[in-house]
Formats: structure tokens, C-alpha cells, sequence
């Protein structure tokens, strides 16, 4: 059962708490720092030793054999569901690749916008046994192939075999993945951003994992010596905003799919009634009865709720100012909504949105701001995969024009030898 | 002078260390990190504490007020350059404004990709007496205008006056910055990412700074309660690769006005022979004697060097290697050069494009990915004050179609509340 809040009856300061985030995990920065030193003294030997202290798992290697690779099987349902996901992804992220212009922006004077791929990117999916992400997977891949970067190397945790789940190496073979280690965590991560004997250090790293991942990639992007990030990650979340045509049905099943993620992923339903509320509330106890994750869900709707309030407006400041990673808007208007929303990961429109669809199948990128991020950060996509600079060309005809201004400029910054290195170039062109 | 090595004589670690960058000022997290908490406990009072301390300067109050910025005059030439600059700017970042789109990735799903700007940014501007940024300010005020975010302040520090210099006052106005608060440093940006009493707490900051300044960016980005940044900063620095038609005159002044920025702003010159290398540092002796800044450039010399390899092969690895922020190829072939370049912030294309062409007028951004992080980050433009997210549309369909996909892919990943919210709707759908 999800705690019900009546948004209007609530103090600043409930409000404030109503859209807080559950708390991140105590000195977790300390014991990722130390993780990350051990990886960049003690290399590929801190990585196996990981390995043993926290999978339990004792490898003989790091890499996955280029056999294993191609000897993974699936099952043929299997094999059409990745396809059909590769398809729309493949679109949509193709969609996404900028290209170069040129412009003049005063004669003489030339600036071409050029795009390169990242050279090396990492890939991080968790997974281990039970939650192979085979969808992450996608989502990180298919844009670093379609931006081209020529090193692409992925990490992923193996299962108490020692194993990756054939489903991921398929994945991986799908989306031109051929470099694979068996290394899962804060450790993978060091040793992506820093690099040891087998693991090659790379330029970016793209994927969420769990809480350890994540503050393992914030650490390393701090670090000139370490690797950018795709984007800051927390938990997993959904927010659903329902009218009363919504089916509570629907709703309830959204906020399950959500709920399933983790202990630590925050459902919030906004509706315009208790009676909804009660609704919704009972759905979920129908449905939550007969899930795998049943302990994990239950987990999460404790730090889960609904805000009842009927008051439109108030319900797009509670949007834009929670900016939740996704947001479902089961309205019978719901296309209205979207003008007015300035802050969320992604948008799903209308009953038969379902974001489970989202995170597989529609091509959108699933790798989306959480915790708030939605404020200043933007979900995945090719562009992430590239860096893009100018090139910029200036004639005699340029110099003539805009020097004088520059010099000027200069001079008033206090900075003649930037007035010089104009001066001089005038100079030479009027001898 | 510049120290000249023969690339080809070094050994691998001597290549290394002839490409490294000054090492960052030890211990300056620790104390940036007191600042900040400083900031966060006590607001104001601690803003204008650090202003006695750090600047000597007892402010009565925080913000400039209107009045201020409106009796602001400037020279009619200072104001006759910033408007030329401000026409370039305009125009390269309007054409970096991205159009929203749609795509239909498989039938009954639709996928917008829509724009918003960001809802509070905080610009940063180094400069107080001596050397106002003018320059830095039009390029980070310009694209947040363009861009549309509807709060926008700036923080610069004060003069010993306590001023803020007409210049920027008018470059402020002249950009449609109405909100700018007298203070520098660290503890500006601690402000602006968590609000204090005066100053309101921003989305995101941008702006370079001293190495204080970027550190505070840094830590306060690595914060959910934080702020995002433009872009890691590191001192400002070139590469300039010239052949033996290069004029040595223009190669030393390119080289001088790059090092006056700071101590720590390292130069490189990437040219063909010993004897070129000599005649670029007659030239740096002579023309360095009448520079205002010149004991700073004395300085900045000491960590910059000349690199003599005539090899085109190894040269282009050497620029993709260091990533400079600036490369200037003065070259008679310079564009040939830029298909097999990778990893930099910008380049200046032949004799006549002076770096401070760049800087100040050409229009494109001179806020670019210093420290090597050119290999995975790219210079500011409108892309940087604006988030983007999807708005997906699914009908009954496209539900028809990859629901199945969905379900399979959620079943694979163990995730069955997820295949159930699609399921729920098949099954809605059937009766």
C-alpha cells in the first residue's frame, strides 16, 4: 500500500519532504575512493580479488574468449525480441547524428561545426545471474556504434559461475561489442577509467549500475587523470499523473514495473482524488501478490506515495519541480500536459503508454537523469558519443574587418599580447 | 625561451612528461571544500566574510542594483567592439539551436524529441579589477538568452572598490542580465548551487574561473543538491603546429598571448626543425619586453616547451595525444590537417587566424575543454542551457506489434512486473 498525501492540507515543509528522495547510502563516497586506489595500484590483481571478496567468485580470467562470444545461443523468441529492439533503437539514435555546417558569421571569417566519435568508450551493464539488463545493453551500444567510435569495450558482472549470461553476449555480438570482461561494480569502473594490464583505460563511460557503480563514475569524472561520464545516476523512478477516466488497473501496474527496480526506487502517483488513491491502492495489492520481486517492491512503496490533488496547475509545479526520470501522464488530455512540463527524463502519453514499453521496444533511450537531474541533464543519446569542435578560418578580408574590435577588446581585458598577436598581422598585411 | 626537445630523441617517458600538464595546486579540494560548506551554513554572511578576507573588501550589499547597471558608460569604441562581438556570437549560437522532431520508429509509435531551456542558470565571470572577462561573459550570456532560461545571474568579483567594472556592467546589460551579484571565487559558486539568503540557487553554472573557482565547480556537480556545470576547466592553453612558411613573429605571438592568461598556462610549438624552433624564440625574447603582463608570461614559459619533429604522422599523434584546447595550424596545407584530427577544443586554420580572433570575435565559443578533456567534452554552445527529452506515443498498434518484444525482454531480465503492465494492456485490449 502506498502512504496517501492530501497535497493541499500539507505544511511547506511536508511538501518538501512529500518529493524528497530516499536518503543515498552512508560513507559510500569512502569505501568507493577506496576501491578505486586499489584498482589503480594493484591493477587486473585488485580486480580478481574484488572478484573473490564480493561475487565469491574466483576467475581464471578477465576477458571473455572470442569463442564464448560467438558460441553464445538463445532462444529464438529471444533472438526476434532483441532485434525488434535493435530496429527501433538503431532508428531512433541514428536520428540523433548532428551534422557539420559551415557559416560565415562576418565576411572573411568561416566556422565549420565538425562531430568526431569519442575514441574509447566503456560500457557498463550490471546484471550478474539474475537481471541480466540485455535493454541497457542495447541502449549504450547501439549509439557508440552509430557514432563510430572505434574502441568499445564492455563490463559486466559475471554470474556465481563465473559466467555472462549468453543473452548479454548476444547482445553485445549484435551491437558490434567484441571486447567483454567478466568485472562487475565500483571496480570495473576504476579499471575502465584508469586502466590495468588487460582492461584498456578509456575517454567515457556510459551505463548505470547500482549505488556503488554510480558514485564510482562521479569520483572518476572529477579526475582530469579518470573518464567523463554519460550522465549522473541515481535509482530508478516513475511518476504518474492519472485523471479519473485512468484505469486503476493501468496505474498500478506502472507503478509495479517501477517498484521492481530496487529497494531504493521511488513511485509517486499525483491524482486528482482519494477515491482514485483507494483505487489504485487495491490494484496494487492484487497484483503485487504473484511477482517475482514481490520483497523488493514492498521495499520500495514504503518510500513510495500518493499526492492527491486536483489543482492542475499544482500538479505541473509538483512535476517540474520533482523533474522525475519518467513521467506517465494517463490523462484524457494528455497531450495538453507536455507544453507545460519543462523538467522529466521522458514522457509517456496516454493509457496504453506503458513505460515498460519505453525501456524495450519504442527506440527512445532508456538511460535517463534521475534525482532530479532532469533539471540539467538530458537522456541518451548518439550525440553523448561525440565530441564536436570548430574550425575556424580567417582571411586578410576577416582580420580587416573584426581586428580593431578584437584589439579593443583585448585591450580592455588588460591583455596586449592577445592585441599584439592582431596588431602584428594588420601590420604585416598593410607593408 | 622556450625549452626545445627532439621529439624524436626522447624516450616513451619523456614523451609523457613533454606532453604533460602542469600538476593542480596540492590540497586546494580540502580547503575549496570549507568554503562551501562555509557557504551552505551560513549563507551571506559568509559571502561577505570570504569578500573581507579574500578580496580586502567590506561590501554593504551583494547585489548591484539597478540603477548601477543602467548608469553604467563605456567608451564608444569599447562599446562599438562588444556590439561586433555580440553580432557573431549571436548568430553562430543561434545556429546551434536545435528543432524539435518527430519519428515513428514502428506503426503506433511516435517518438517527439522536444527542447526546454534550462530554468535557472548562474554565470560566472572572473576579472575584478584588472582584468574583466568581457569576452567570457558574451559567450556564456549569449547562448542563455538565445537558449530562453528565464533566471539568469551572474557573479564576478568585486574591485578593491567594491565595484564591478562599467565594462562588464554593459556587457551584462547589453546580453539581458538584469540579476548580478559582487562576488568571486569559490564561494561565488558555492551561492549560486545552493542559494543563499540574497542569491538564488541555479540548475546549472557556467563560466570559467581561477583553479579555485573550477574546483568549486567540480565538487558542487558531484552533488545531487548541487549544481551541473558547463564543462571541467583547467588553465588555458594552445598548440601551435607551424611549418617552415610560417612567419616566426606570428607563431611567438600567438604563443605570447596564450601565455599571459596565467602562470599555469602552458604553450607548445609542433614545428619541423631546430632552426625554426630558434627563430620562434628570438622572437618570443623580443616581443615579450614591452608586454604588461610579462612576468606572468616569464612564468608560464617555464612550463611550455618546443617540440622539433618533422614527422606529419607523429605530429598529428602528438595533437590527438595532448587534446589541446587551442590548436592553431599555421601551415600552408592547413586544412588537410583537420580530417585526421580527433580530440580538440578548437582550430585555427592558416597565418592569418590569429587565436584572439577566436577569443574575442569570430563568433565561435572560446569556453572550450582545456586538461585533455577535448577527447571526450566540446566547447560551450546553445546545446549546453538547454534539456531535451521524448515525448513517446504508443497506441493500441504499436502495442500490438512489440508488446510481445517487451514482455520477452522483461522476462529475460526477471523483471515480471514489467512484462505484466504490458500484458495488462494486451490482455485490456483482447476484450
Amino acid at each position: 500500500m502506498l502512504a496517501v498525501k492530501n497535497w493541499q492540507l500539507l505544511s511547506l515543509d511536508e511538501k518538501k519532504l512529500c518529493l524528497s528522495r530516499p536518503a543515498p547510502i552512508a560513507n559510500q563516497r569512502v569505501v568507493v575512493n577506496q576501491i578505486i586506489e586499489q584498482v589503480k595500484l594493484f591493477g587486473d590483481n585488485a580486480l580478481l580479488e574484488f572478484s573473490q571478496k564480493f561475487d565469491g567468485i574466483t576467475l581464471k580470467t578477465l576477458q571473455v574468449s572470442e569463442e564464448k562470444i560467438k558460441a553464445a545461443r538463445i532462444k529464438p523468441e529471444a533472438l526476434v525480441a532483441m532485434q525488434n529492439a535493435i530496429a527501433t533503437i538503431t532508428q531512433y539514435q541514428q536520428s540523433q547524428l548532428p551534422e557539420s555546417k559551415t557559416l560565415s558569421t562576418a565576411p572573411g571569417i568561416r566556422i565549420t561545426t565538425v562531430y568526431r566519435p569519442i575514441q574509447r568508450v566503456g560500457l557498463y551493464t550490471a546484471g550478474g545471474n539474475k537481471t541480466p539488463l540485455i535493454s541497457s545493453l542495447l541502449m549504450i551500444a547501439i549509439p557508440a556504434q552509430i557514432a563510430g567510435c572505434p574502441i568499445k569495450v564492455l563490463c559486466t558482472p559475471p554470474d556465481p559461475s563465473g559466467e555472462i549470461n549468453p543473452n548479454l553476449l548476444v547482445a553485445a555480438r549484435l551491437c558490434g561489442i567484441e571486447t567483454i570482461y567478466t568485472v562487475g561494480g565500483a571496480q570495473a569502473i576504476a579499471a575502465m577509467a584508469y586502466g590495468t594490464e588487460t582492461i584498456p583505460k578509456v575517454d567515457k563511460l556510459f551505463g548505470p549500475g547500482n549505488s556503488y557503480v554510480n558514485e564510482a563514475k562521479t569520483i572518476v569524472s572529477c579526475d582530469p587523470q579518470g573518464a567523463a561520464i554519460d550522465l549522473p545516476a541515481g535509482p530508478s523512478e516513475v511518476m504518474v499523473v492519472a485523471d479519473e477516466q485512468a484505469d486503476p488497473a493501468f496505474i498500478a501496474a506502472d507503478l509495479l514495473a517501477q517498484a521492481e527496480h530496487g529497494v531504493d526506487s521511488q513511485v509517486i502517483l499525483l491524482c486528482n482524488s482519494e477515491g482514485m488513491a483507494d483505487l489504485v491502492n487495491q490494484e496494487i495489492g492484487k497484483q503485487m501478490q504473484n511477482l517475482s520481486r514481490k520483497n523488493c517492491i514492498e521495499k520500495s512503496l514504503l518510500i513510495s506515495r500518493i499526492i492527491v490533488c486536483p489543482d492542475r496547475t499544482e500538479q505541473i509545479a509538483i512535476i517540474n519541480n520533482y523533474a522525475p526520470e519518467h513521467l506517465i501522464i494517463n490523462c484524457i488530455d494528455a497531450a495538453n500536459w507536455v507544453d507545460k512540463i519543462n523538467a522529466v527524463g521522458t514522457i509517456f502519453l496516454g493509457a496504453w503508454a506503458a513505460e515498460a514499453m519505453g525501456d524495450y521496444v519504442t527506440g527512445s533511450s532508456h538511460v535517463l537523469p534521475t534525482n532530479g537531474y532532469a533539471k540539467n541533464c538530458s537522456g541518451l543519446s548518439t550525440l553523448d558519443y561525440l565530441t564536436c569542435f570548430n574550425v575556424q578560418t580567417i582571411d586578410k578580408e576577416g582580420l580587416r574587418a573584426l581586428g580593431p574590435s578584437a584589439i579593443t577588446l583585448a585591450q580592455l581585458e588588460g591583455l596586449d599580447a592577445h592585441a599584439q598577436a592582431v596588431q602584428l598581422r594588420l601590420n604585416t598585411m598593410e607593408n
